[in-house]
């Protein structure tokens, strides 16, 4: 048996035309010998539609209501996807995430997969079935309730689905052709990349590229999964990116892609002692308090005294501030200014190459002092640098950056 | 435990703030000590707007997939509901179909409830639950696939919880306050009843009377389940109409409602053998051809020949023409003509009050007679007298039945 999967997104089945196209897409793969398995999105707009429903009727919502609610836009398209591909004459039939049962977590609308049993599918496709449509984003809990994996979740699930059913390869179908080397609304000269590597994808998904979900790809790197990105709406038939091991990838440049976060603040404690345990009196609060902080720098001590700078999302802001004012009220630590800079964006360029390329820092900062543009903060990882900088300078340090390492040219 | 049952029908919870007004009426019962099992349809429009996708999708749709996709209607509007409970303060979770699990027959669309287990909602009413929220019109098949119960299927879903819990009673909320003589869209005398008994409501029901469904009644009927209709829309509280045993009704008036049908066609076979054997002959094959034959009169015989009359609704009669020239090719019979009139409506008076009272059926066509209306066919049962008559006449019809019958007075 030769399993694969294919997984269409909201914009891929925004309506009954994409739904057929996708069917199409799907029966070419049948035809070439696949058993297929198609993970499938609700059609564009159904979900906010009934996210908003469940906001309107209760702010405060029990989650499990929410999952109970939003879980059902996947389970329209997959019927309707099944419906088309019978009767293009493709035997198929559709599963709701319980059918199957895609087991997770109680985590409600942030579950996630636990396991995936797979004798209830192999079965039909021995008994001839050629698809089977899943409902992605959801599943059900140990306690038999409905859960969902939280935005998103439909990545998880087919490369989830694509581990337990050792399937050749898991085809993401979205509405770009692949993975750029940076947003091409930001950057014209933006070139697709035929291949890229499990763990770059991994760090350009989390630092703001939205063409993946995080969860997804460090799935996909566990399990070995090789995963494509291609779009359906193209009308050719193309190849799209291929998510893969290292090992599989010819060109080798320093830097593979550019990515970038509009949306961040920069905080700075001014004149904090500069004792042992006084980033985890920090710190630790503002995680209790759901604040994502990002990037964290120390200045020098004088006098016993240092500067603490972090960063994070601007809408988690006025949350950092409470919870660094009940910290100050509770005497957990003193600090002389709490400085807010919300003007920031952070950028960054990442690269499995930068492990072998010395001085891609360098090279980085030289481009970046060329236009003019002030470094506030750094952090670094083997395979990636970020930078904050002004917001109003990021479109150019992108642009500056992509033409300084060369990414509009192929290896 | 003093469990109540409260059925939504679609206008009922149409939208956020139907589904608000919805849960207030809830609540009033849990105040009054109930613990109650809500039962609710999709929202109105919703189930047409699937259906009209799957229609499109696939013209000759599979009914399982069909099932899987229409069901989602009444699931969105279970987990709101259960929202809006839980935001008034009041204990409430929903429940989907497969979650009971509501047991049916594997008759896809047309689904019959075979089994309500009782122990997990139960378990939760003793866990200080006060709200079950039961999506209506779906359960699933012993294939675990998910079914419907056909259109107004919620309703029957209602009559079988309340038999399963043994509840006090079941509540219909609906657009109307309560059953009617007759529809008063027809007749402005038309009065709402207190009390009706079930084989009225079960004949009114089958006859054309549109307020319950006639399986939901059928049940009831059979489970002495306690039936109340009234609406959701009305802002004071109000009794509705019960529908009850007979010996529970005090007022016996020879007629209780008329009925009405409009599409109705009348077929005539003439000269056909008047043998025995000829009306197997005749509608067996119409019932294998889907003809929901309803009247039939076999006029006298002469010569050993005779006029075969019957009646179905109009959108029927292509389908009873073909059938019935099939059967003349392969010989079963013969007859000299196939006269159609589709021009015909079927009006009918129902009353138990008939078993005791003589002389209904003269008192109706003397009243039919007043107003020079004829009358093409007639049957009778116990309860109830139909006749088929000219469809422009039966406005006129159930306004001089309704007088005659003196049914704007109570009795």
């Amino acid at each position: 048996m030769s399993i694969l999967v294919m997984k269409f997104g909201g914009t891929s089945v925004a309506n009954l035309d994409r739904i057929h196209r996708a069917a199409k897409r799907v029966a070419r793969e049948v035809a070439r010998g696949h058993e297929v398995i198609v993970i499938v999105s609700a059609m564009a707009g159904e979900t906010n539609k009934l996210v908003g429903w469940v906001q309107e009727t209760a702010p405060l919502y029990d989650a499990r209501e929410y999952d109970a609610v939003t879980s059902s836009g996947e389970n329209v398209t997959a019927g309707l996807m099944a419906l088309r591909l019978q009767e293009m004459g493709i035997p198929a039939r559709s599963w709701q995430g319980w059918q199957v049962p895609v087991q997770t977590t109680s985590a409600h609308g942030h579950a996630r997969i636990e396991a995936i049993p797979t004798d209830n599918i192999l079965r039909k496709f021995r008994e001839g079935m050629k698809v089977a449509v899943v409902a992605g984003f959801q599943g059900i809990s140990p306690e038999g309730r409905i859960t969902t994996l939280g935005r998103g979740g439909s990545d998880t699930t087919a490369v989830a689905f694509a581990a337990a059913f050792d399937a050749v390869r898991c085809d993401i179908y979205t509405d770009v052709d692949g993975v750029y080397t940076t947003d091409p609304r930001i950057c014209e000269k933006a070139r697709k990349l035929d291949r890229i590597a499990f763990e770059e994808m991994l760090e350009l998904a989390s630092l703001g590229a939205k063409v993946l979900q995080t969860r997804s790809v460090e799935l996909a790197m566990r399990y070995k999964v090789k995963l494509r990105v291609l779009s359906s709406l193209a009308e050719e038939e193309h190849e799209g990116t291929l998510v893969c091991d290292e090992e599989d990838i010819m060109e080798s440049k320093a830097v593979a892609g550019i990515a970038f976060s509009r949306d961040e603040a920069k905080l700075t404690l001014t004149s904090v002692a500069d004792r042992p345990g006084i980033a985890a009196a920090i710190f630790g609060p503002l995680a209790e308090a759901g604040v994502n902080v990002d990037m964290i720098v120390q200045n020098i001590s004088e006098d016993g005294r240092t500067d603490m700078t972090f960063s994070c999302p601007t809408d988690q802001v006025l949350r950092a501030r409470k919870a660094i004012e009940e910290s100050r009220a509770r005497g957990d630590y003193s600090f002389a200014d709490l400085v807010e800079d919300q003007g920031v964006a952070k950028v960054s360029v990442v690269g499995i190459g930068m492990r072998s390329h010395a001085g891609v820092a360098a090279q980085m900062f030289r481009a970046l002092a060329a236009e003019n543009i002030n470094i506030k903060v750094i952090t670094t990882s083997e395979i990636k640098i970020s930078v904050l900088i002004d917001r109003k300078y990021m479109e150019l340090a992108v642009q500056a950056l992509h033409d300084a390492f060369g990414l509009d040219r192929a290896a």
